[in-house]
């Protein structure tokens, strides 16, 4: 049994026909129009309750993926001491690093990632071989003081991210785990509704390690250009082109040029962070060595702009079934009290299927209504007037077909079962 | 059927025996030994991923008794636009406001409440009195600048914080909502374990209104003092002691002086920001007039300091069933396969009874494993050694409880199912 419809009224946000002026992306002018975001400054947004919904989605599948391997789940602070940023140089060099001041004259960092916390955070439990390897990671928020915030959701000076930290004894280890790391981002973004078009890219590893992986989702609004191996399923990036390319099996490879949005990335980052923290543990030998580190990050807010970006068409939002924000949008148009108790009947049928839903049954007209329900994008509409009371049937239409069907009530529950 | 047990040791924290010098409070020198937090500065705190489980429980409680009273979950930002607290005249008058600058030039606030914020995101959606009454909240990360942060987790300079606000037409609707809120408020307290040394305490509405209510709860190290009525199952503080017994109806209780922490506090706040936002309906007369807000908040880190200063003893934590990370501790001391085999026996008894285990089955001894269940405080522990395979049956022991008892195998299901 699934939970009772919610009233699209009590959510309490509206769709706006116009499109922002001061948006130029389609992710942000869709969800500022269609009610699940709103903009409070440049890179800066509100997540409304439909946007709450559909980030809970994937954040849930994020949990699901990072907990099928291994990780723990935490939650480090946005405000960092300072002394921990110059412990590893990154105080200065980090270049939109937001700082403020304390009352009593410390500055501390907003944080723009976690290595500056969680490394001497776990120092005190990393003793011996046998404390090794685990794994951690948090959905949190970051800040980043971006010069010129743009294209919506997908670069913010606020937003949201999963970020998984590994610690292991050995290198061997840490490259076992990166791999099946790089397994369950594939499963993510797959999971997400855009697998098909996103890829693991080739990235340099800058000063950690020589490589690393970016996920590239192809959009024609990509601000990144990745070359995709089909063979290898797997792309390169501009900047370590030429170096990948240089390489034997990467020689004769056919790439296709793609534009790209970046939607995650996992990193090797070697010794450095435990050197800074002095973080050691004895190893089986008696020697006291620094643990090697992962990381693993994955931006929720940006990933939802990337969705929005890739999953949309002229008429609004289209977005995949596994995170929309409810699986059916019910309209009710007209009033009556056999309409109500006809619409009821509904409710109590998709209910039963666990299916969630939101229900408009305000005064709008016909006509708004389908744009309402086309913009904002749930998978399916279904619409309840007169016609369908004297049918006992209701009008059911994927947010991907052109034309609606009349399904009769006593066949609902199998249309929804096929899927 | 629950979930797979989670081992200690993947878990990655270590308890302590040595009280932390810096932690002055009972709340932190628990979570912080138990390994529930870690310290990162003074004021700051890391939940590490048993702390992270009772937070979750706490917030699944009130995400609950939220969505009971009509709230829709939103999320707005930590970053605000200094002019929106320019608007409401508190941008220099909020004492505890971390400020931070933009790469660009602008001052923004870091947001230690969201007034400023969510009435100028629902303008643009309040338009007729068809549109209200809602009630929307989030769950988010407040700072504030604390000159003192002190006691632990009771007052941090970032803490997360449930708010809700309501947005009525009429003064009777916000004060029959708030009727409402309140015994939500008391819902959740009594959910989290609390609820009997927890009491609605009449305070000052300060500049919005007349009253407003604190929920405090009694602990011997609480920094509050109220004066409470049995009688009316309500207590006053200290600054509205005099105004409020010189009423009528309060003055002949009989008080009873109590020391107490404030775990959630209620508030109308009248007109005065939807005028500083310039928000305005049309009444059902045609009028333009501006909503009256409520706002409603619970800081969920503080109220899991508040649990552990009052469920404790002097071996550890006593955490309330509902809240506590774990339901079952599986402690199993000693190795082989006989004893690895058994522990898999009960584990899959435990799991098909839904429950959720935590398993210490380290090198450790019999007295240091006892002594880390008792400091981390689940509420029912079970031991599993030689004797244990030998008779078939295990030692069980409630955390509230002093001697522990055999159960067998076969009567395992029924003693929890006893409760």
């Amino acid at each position: 049994m699934g939970k009772p419809a919610i009233r699209y009224s009590d959510l309490f946000t509206k769709t706006s026909m116009a499109a922002p002026q001061e948006e130029n992306s389609a992710n942000a002018r869709l969800l500022v129009r269609a009610g699940y975001v709103s903009r409070v400054m440049a890179g800066v947004y509100a997540y409304l309750p439909l946007g709450k919904r559909v980030l809970d989605k994937i954040e849930a599948i994020i949990h699901d993926e990072m907990q099928a391997i291994g990780g723990h789940e935490l939650l480090l602070p946005g405000l960092h001491p300072q002394e921990n940023w110059k412990a590893t140089g990154r105080w200065d060099k980090f270049d939109v690093l937001f700082k403020t001041h304390g009352e009593d004259g410390p500055e501390y960092a907003l944080g723009p990632t976690h290595e500056e916390v969680i490394v001497p955070v776990v120092k005190s439990f990393v003793q011996s071989y046998r404390d090794l390897p685990f794994y951690t990671y948090q959905i949190q928020t970051k800040f980043r003081n971006e010069l010129r915030p743009k294209s919506g959701l997908l670069r913010g000076r606020e937003f949201r991210m999963k970020d998984l930290y590994s610690f292991h004894a050995t290198q061997d280890d840490l490259d076992a785990y990166y791999e099946k790391a790089l397994q369950a981002y594939i499963n993510v973004f797959e999971r997400c509704g855009i697998g098909s078009v996103t890829v693991p890219t080739i990235a340099s590893g800058g000063t950690f390690s020589e490589w690393s992986h970016e996920f590239q989702t192809e959009t024609a609004a990509g601000e990144d250009t990745v070359y995709y191996s089909a063979a290898k399923q797997m792309a390169v990036n501009d900047e370590v082109k030429d170096k990948v390319l240089a390489q034997e099996d990467w020689a004769n490879e056919t790439l296709e040029t793609r534009k790209t949005i970046e939607v995650g990335n996992i990193f090797k980052l070697g010794t450095k962070f435990a050197e800074d923290f002095g973080v050691k543990f004895q190893d089986s030998d008696g020697n006291s060595i620094h643990p090697v580190i992962g990381c693993y990050g994955i931006g929720t807010t940006r990933l939802l702009g990337a969705i929005a970006e890739v999953c949309h068409d002229e008429n609004g939002l289209i977005w995949p079934e596994s995170i929309a924000p409810f699986d059916v949008h019910v309209a009710q148009v007209g009033k009556g009290d056999e309409l109500a108790a006809f619409t009821e009947t509904v409710l109590a049928q998709l209910k039963a299927l666990d299916l969630d839903v939101l229900l408009d049954d305000g005064p709008g007209s016909f006509g708004s209504k389908m744009k309402d329900a086309d913009l904002i994008g749930i998978p399916v509409r279904i619409v309840i007037g007169s016609r369908a009371v004297k049918a006992n049937a209701v009008e059911v239409k994927r947010r991907t077909d052109k034309d609606a069907e009349m399904i009769a009530l006593d066949a609902l529950a199998d249309y929804f079962r096929a899927g």
